[in-house]
């Protein structure tokens, strides 16, 4: 391992019984480094190639004696019963029968009832536990008010791990069900640890200890048809035990109700603005994250290895954004990116550590079979990340699953063939730096920051939509897509960073506000904040730029629903001020923001219920009345509303020339700038290089504008990329 | 007069000079009474033919002496300046730079100060008064907060009344601004009774007097380019005077703030609902106008006349469907309609008196004129109010305007005709009265009930909609036009009744509540009343049918906005729960209600964002997962759910279709039913009559249901009706 530099390489997946396929793509793909996957065993003869070996880990699920004998030490989570009428007596809940039996047993330990809760949903009001009486999986509610709604909010033990189970479900997998632990039990602390130990020993040839999950599992909850009714990439509430409740309660110096997780349904749902309760669990579950994680990384230092964390696997509490992620040690941090938007989540990760993007599809036959074309799946995904790649490139790319299944698909293997090597050329010749900026400060503005910087940030369209369970399509608006492949500066910051220091707002040149009213995108209650609004329409006036999207600064209050829609100069009608006619439109058709717009942008919805409210405003974009899209100058600054942006090379362009627009920085737009939309362009000005990409299935022909005066005809195939010296 | 029977007859509007079209017509279209409009005389062989003689007056912009002699005698309203950020250190608003100064002249008199408000909308705070100053016509602020948004609410007097301003603008009316008076003020009271003894003396000729606005104006506020920017035809906020606000004060024991009217913007608009305090304000109204009615209809009782009102124009306070509408002695009801909705608002006033129908077009210049047709016009009018008559009749017909206008267009004199033939033999045949209904007792939900039955339900739609400014077109969903023609019993009843009397769910068998979130006709705050959602879910239990349309029960808390969704089977995704996924579609390809629908019936947006939140509902309307009709059984009863309803004639039969299936009444199906939506089909079994017409431009043909047994095959004209014996 000490002699093998993992920048500007490939991990390959390997199994045994694949060695020669294994060999012929060491070379032809470029790798090296070789790791195992769930349920793969590496041979010898792998082990021994001159490649560095990842194994994979997921300690808490690991070792499935522990769990088996200790079933008290299993991971819990609170359910929510399905709210039910009382209609008669006795209000009964057969708590089970609508989630999974297979995933779940309710926790009717002796302690676990304290944190039972039984809501009349009609008045809000908790009932008193003497209203209430559980035996063998029933709640009966005494004397219910008849006709109101009541609910049971109870602790379930976790039987069968989320990712194992879901690939039992979506990948036949079989054997025992796997199991994880609860890592705040003292005991399974120990264990884990000293398993650990021994697993290090039992891994001799490992040259990088790949941690996959942290120590909590994936919000997945399963109802009683096996089906995924409830999901959140990013929740805490899987972290949730009674010890953990309990230790909580010690350190915090309060109890935290089991309404703060399940909140009436909502489940603490990562697009709602936090609750300060869940806020404060947050910051526990941090404090022991990172706690765990740092005695994991000291352990495989201490054994001679490096630590990679697999990013696509659940690490909240120690995630990549977080204040105290530098605390780990992390060596190598591997994404998983289906997107431009997922790899950024890798790229920009401000920490000097190797970094390495696992691509889609992985090798498994929900995808490797004879009806999909994983080609096709694949170059979708490329030509999004490349795009991004331009920008801000990474270390190393890989992939996962079974080599015996991809190697089944010959155009597959020579299709990855062209992906390694145009990362390849990327690496080298970018020298593995950001390309070209305008240096325009992008931020996006929402609850939660830098935490959650390039994270999945969902719309209600999201609802409508069946993708694949385990890939996150983005449908409705998708901001940061769109962001993630322009020559600009973007972060990623929050409403409480304003309120502690307003002057925060001036690291930016532009901000960027898009999400739904009540949303934790949009902001919901923080727009009533005077500080909020007073220090955003200060820092427009004095020439910044707000770019609005969906329903940005929108909190309900007298006639107005976006609060800064004296800056934007629209509004959005939700009913309010039905008979209050609109300011007269000023649609203009020729502009700066619209050039590259054949004929009317995509949007998610052709009704935006927006109308202008100030008749300074340019409308750019109406459709039989509902704005679409507005500018509008306000003192020394600028503002642009767009009802949606779902992604698209047009609508990426359309930001790009927004964001010139409200920072007055148009004249950017000859500066390494191709006429055709589908046709990326970065150049590396210390390099002496610039890149070329059509990211379309057609032959595609550009003006490349290296300078207002300088300027190049470029031809492309579909989906090919080519180098020029500047 | 005393000879002449005044139902079943037509009236007139007469003019000097046309004496001969007036007597040919007096024959051709069945005309007992001529009426004389703004701005026509009646010459004396006009006065002298056989019929009733109609005379007009606004009493409070009848004398134009008073209010050009006493300036502080004219109504006011409360305007609220356009919000205004704080860039210094003083803040001033030219008071009338945004309003028409045609129309207003700021109340600048010592009293009405008091009244003024300056309000810091980013916190919400009132200023007190050292905290700013007026002069000539500026406020200026003192010290604001810098980047804080400040409004101006303030009283202005009405220099032009809003009708006759609207007439000008729109007709080209020209003469002298007509002003109003402001009946609160007790030397303008005694001085319109005595101007009004005195009308009556000069009118010797008039046998009914028609009172058009009784004492208050329309709300139709101008901005500076004379457009009518805030719309809202039953609003009380034009009853505002200082006298009015201190004998409010005195009558109440509190002082009503500027706020209450204005309410930073949304002028208390009738799809709000109600403040505590404007329901005080409006009772206030209702003492007043009653009273003043009762003057008025006294002396023209005296006079030996009869006493007409024109609910084309505004009567707050005294309106029909209010509780003490019968307390006026009023004789005649005119209404103007422009549809079937329009109609019920005349022939379902709860009291015996002649209702008349007033139809549009007005024979004025904005419509009499080359490029509109104005018999397409009539025809569209016609057989939407035809329709909705079928079922229950007025006693009159009239048309308004110039006699000498409309008879430059021949081909409209014989379409008038048509109908007028047509009303009279619905008016003889039917005994003039209701035609056979299924008897279902069908209440329509919301904050106004029985006060605004048949009113305008607008939605958000509307907003973005530009129909003539005098007529209200309906965008978006229409219940009201669908009900107004169909065989059942329709109510309107409030939440307010609901609090009263949980029991009065008991008096329908059907209960719609349609409208966006938080507005008056969805119900806002009520759907978290404990009382009514109890009440309501009783009543679906013990086998009512709930028909919800838009977001019915809609009020945010935790992960539900339809506070009915148990009933309803659905629930709205506006992002609250995006993570959650919808229960399983049970989509029903065939179903009783969508039984006449071809394809897929009209909405108002694609995209409903409505999904299923039980998997008992039967989906019998997807459309890309967002869901726009679903029904469901509860208990011993059921709901609909319909994301919008348009009005056209697919609707209108879903919409039937969707009554006959909630109550359980499927079986009425074959009684007096038309296969065929263009045609309607009405049946006066007393009479032993039954009508079918076409309201279609196209021939059509249908089989007409008597019974199940007795069916009978017709075919009609263009827009034809035929009466047939049963």
């Amino acid at each position: 391992m000490q002699n093998i530099n993992l920048k500007g390489g490939v991990t390959l997946p390997a199994e045994s019984g694949q060695e020669a396929v294994i060999k012929d793509l060491i070379k032809k793909w470029g790798c090296n480094a070789l790791r195992d996957s769930d349920g793969t065993t590496l041979s010898d003869e792998i082990l021994e190639m001159d490649t560095a070996i990842y194994s994979t880990i997921c300690l808490v699920r690991a070792e499935q004696m522990w769990p088996r004998k200790h079933p008290s030490h299993l991971p819990q989570v609170f359910l929510l019963s399905k709210a039910q009428v009382a209609l008669n007596q006795t209000l009964t809940f057969d708590l089970m029968q609508e989630w999974s039996k297979d995933k779940y047993r309710i926790n009717d330990d002796e302690n676990s009832f304290q944190w039972w809760e039984v809501i009349d949903r009609t008045t809000g009001e908790k009932l008193d536990c003497d209203r209430w009486v559980y035996s063998e999986g029933i709640v009966a509610v005494k004397n219910p008010i008849l006709y109101h709604e009541y609910t049971v909010t109870f602790l379930v033990y976790q039987i069968w791990d989320s990712t194992a189970m879901y690939n039992a479900i979506t990948n036949g997998w079989t054997g025992d069900k796997v199991m994880c632990v609860d890592p705040f039990v003292p005991e399974v602390y120990t264990h884990l640890m000293n398993y650990f130990d021994e697993w290090l020993d039992l891994h001799p040839h490992t040259d990088v200890v790949r941690l996959t999950t942290l120590a909590f599992g994936f919000m997945l909850i399963r109802n009683n048809k096996q089906e995924c009714i409830i999901r959140d990439w990013v929740s805490y509430c899987e972290a949730v035990s009674t010890t953990a409740l309990q230790l909580f309660e010690e350190a915090n110096g309060y109890r935290l109700s089991a309404e703060v997780f399940v909140q009436g349904g909502q489940y603490a749902d990562m697009n709602l603005p936090p609750t300060k309760e869940m806020l404060d669990w947050m910051s526990f579950i941090e404090d022991f994250s990172i706690k765990y994680g740092k005695d994991l990384v000291r352990k495989i230092h201490k054994a001679g290895k490096q630590a990679a964390m697999f990013w696509g696997d659940h690490w909240i509490g120690a995630e990549p954004f977080g204040e105290r992620f530098n605390e780990l040690g992390i060596d190598i941090i591997i994404g998983a990116a289906e997107d431009g938007n997922a790899l950024r989540r890798v790229s920009d990760v401000p920490l000097k550590m190797v970094k390495e993007l696992r691509f889609y599809p992985y090798f498994f036959p929900d995808v490797f079979k004879d009806d999909i074309n994983p080609v096709k799946e694949s170059m979708i995904n490329w030509v999004k990340i490349r795009r991004a790649m331009m920008r801000q490139p990474v270390d190393r790319i890989g992939w996962g699953g079974y080599l015996s299944l991809a190697n089944k698909f010959p155009d597959f293997i020579e299709h990855i063939s062209v992906i390694t090597e145009e990362f390849k050329s990327l690496y080298d010749k970018s020298n593995n730096e950001g390309s070209w900026s305008t240096g325009i400060r992008v931020g996006v503005l929402n609850c939660w920051g830098k935490l959650r910087s390039w994270m999945v940030q969902t719309s209600p369209t999201e609802k409508f939509y069946h993708g694949r369970e385990d890939v996150m399509d983005f449908v409705g608006t998708n901001i940061n897509e769109a962001l993630a492949g322009l020559p600009v500066d973007v972060g990623f910051f929050s409403f409480d960073e304003i309120l502690q220091n307003p002057d925060r707002l001036n690291d930016f040149d532009v901000i960027i506000n898009d999400g739904v009213q009540g949303s934790a995108w949009s902001g919901g209650e923080y727009w009533v904040n005077p500080i909020i609004v007073t220090a955003l329409r200060k820092w427009v006036y004095n020439g910044g730029g707000f770019i609005g999207v969906a329903q940005p600064s929108a909190y309900p209050v007298c006639d107005k629903i976006f609060q800064l829609s004296d800056i934007l100069g629209v509004d959005v009608e939700l009913g309010q001020t039905i008979q209050i006619s609109p300011a007269t439109h000023n649609v203009v058709d020729k502009h700066f923001i619209t050039a590259d717009i054949k004929d009317k942008f995509k949007v998610s919805n052709e009704q935006s219920f927006v109308f202008c409210k100030d008749s300074n405003a340019d409308v750019l974009d109406v459709r039989e009345e509902h704005i679409h899209l507005a500018c509008n100058s306000v003192g020394n600054g600028r503002s642009v509303y767009l009802s949606s942006l779902p992604y698209n090379s047009e609508n990426a362009r359309l930001l790009y020339r927004s964001i010139l627009w409200v920072s007055k920085k148009e004249a950017f737009i000859n500066s390494w700038f191709s006429s055709n939309i589908n046709i990326d362009c970065a150049a590396w000005l210390n390099a002496g290089y610039y890149l070329v990409a059509n990211i379309d299935a057609q032959q595609q022909e550009a003006m490349i504008y290296k300078s207002a005066n300088q300027t190049e005809m470029v031809s492309l195939n579909p989906y090919e990329s080519k180098w020029f010296k500047i």
